[in-house]
């Protein structure tokens, strides 16, 4: 029997943000698909909501589907649909998010906004579009084989933390919060529930497609809303401190606009222990919860060190 | 044998609203408690989201949803979720429409619009929650012991139903119209998605509730489709001579506005007989689909002679 050359951690890294961009090319070329096949819509309805949908991204979300799928065991090209779908509800609250009557940005991944490139009516639209579309495309999960009850679930799932009790009910917090002074928990309340919600339901139902039972989705879910506080904490530290070029959008709006972020707070140093201890409680949640987490692990790693 | 009593048309009408109201009322008793329970929302949204979808109305798509249910052989309570589930998808199309960028209406069912009261970022936040929660609450059809394979279906339908090819679709090719000579064809395609596209939705999925297969929901849709373009000739003849206190909202203002109407493309009495002829094709093809079609044509007769 030959034994297996011992892999350094930096082969394994290496490897695996190769196997990660094979799933990003595959799914971006599904999502393009998807998009211009099954929901092109009448005129420039259709131009908007491709505009949305297929900007550049890091298509984070995803990629977490994907990921999540295989840590399960499942075939990762089987969660393609609900990759998308997630996808689809992430754009839909960019472009909702951006509107002048919310955050009225101009900017956004260092292009205008869909509203400033195709009117305000288009830009309502568009989202609303794409929201609905999410949910069309996700049960497409039935042609790759998943078990409808995996796909209920998975529909139950993205209803729920997209609607008011969490991604929306989310931003809403957070321009209630504009100009005013809030506290540690209320901007964890609002970060879990605008940024966190949508990463555990996209861990969760990637599970799923990979036919993880409920429990494991649940144990997931919980380890993906953490993580999406983490993130966000890291955006916060970044949008302080950025510039234009780097992070595609207006840089320090945060602060000029009273937006309530965890760095302001308690302050930076306290915001990245905390992060970084977030981060470690959701490696050992995921390592605990799959079989093959390995490039899971690779990707959340990854997305962790960006610009730091 | 005892024979039955010869029943008048008239008393088969009067018998049926009486059972049209019992449905009517559970349902407004279910979509209260749902909405109340598990869309509550942090703050003004919750209360936004609940002026949305408690506001008065003629709850024609969830009557169409528990009616369709029974006409296919179905218990019509099983179908109340859906039945919830569709009117939140209408009520989010009206609160969307009604914003500022859009239609920019004041009033609306005899009241100020959800964006009037509670402000635009709010009317965008609302609808977006209102549309996710449709699909969650969808899935609750399994708490209903409805089959996970109808309810996959439902959720493509009503996906399908609402996006970018459809409902929100029309809604963009209404406002590119505005102001321009649009004809039969253009004025058809508009209504078919805004307003045909959900009604269809809503007997095909009562239908699934019921346990219906496939081909049934499909031709139980197209005629919900039809039967949606020609109450829309009834409303727009409606608005062109009714009062605010009758339609509860602002009236002549389609024309004001320049928005495409069929009576305005043909003619007053083309569009009457062109309505008539397709609600007699609409009553052949659910009296062919259905085994138990009685009610479901009582409201479709009883919605038909309103205001005429």
């Amino acid at each position: 029997m030959v034994t297996p050359p011992v892999r350094s951690r930096r082969a394994v890294l290496s490897a695996g943000s190769r196997d990660l961009q094979d799933r990003l090319e595959a799914f971006e070329r599904y999502l393009a698909r998807a998009v211009r096949v099954r929901a092109c819509g009448p005129g420039r309805l259709g131009q908007a909501l491709r505009y949305a949908a297929l900007s550049p991204g890091k298509r984070l979300r995803p990629l977490l589907v994907l990921t999540a799928c295989e840590a399960v065991g499942g075939e990762w090209r089987r969660a393609l649909p609900a990759a998308a779908a997630v996808e689809c509800v992430h754009a839909f609250s960019l472009v909702h998010d951006d509107l002048p009557a919310m955050d009225d940005d101009d900017y956004r991944r260092g292009r205008l906004t869909t509203h400033k490139k195709f009117g305000e009516a288009l830009g309502v639209l568009a989202g609303d579009a794409l929201l609905a579309f999410a949910f069309e495309e996700l049960t497409r999960l039935r042609e790759e084989g998943v078990p409808d009850a995996r796909i209920v679930d998975a529909v139950r799932r993205l209803g729920h933390a997209t609607g008011a009790e969490q991604l929306v009910g989310g931003q809403a917090l957070d321009i209630a919060a504009e100009g005013r002074k809030v506290g540690a928990t209320g901007v964890r309340n609002i970060h879990v529930r605008k940024t966190g919600a949508l990463m555990g339901a996209a861990i969760a139902i990637g599970a799923l497609a990979g036919d993880a039972d409920a429990r494991t989705a649940d144990r997931l879910n919980d380890a993906g809303v953490m993580m999406g506080f983490a993130f966000q904490i890291h955006d916060d530290l970044l949008n302080a401190g950025s510039s234009l070029e780097t992070l595609g959008k207006r840089v320090g709006t945060d602060v000029a606009r009273g937006k309530a972020t965890f760095p302001a707070a308690v302050g930076e140093k306290r915001a990245r222990a905390e992060a970084a201890r977030i981060m470690r409680a959701v490696e050992a949640a995921i390592a605990r919860s799959c079989e093959h987490p390995r490039l899971l692990q690779v990707l959340i790693e990854a997305t962790a060190k960006r610009e730091r």
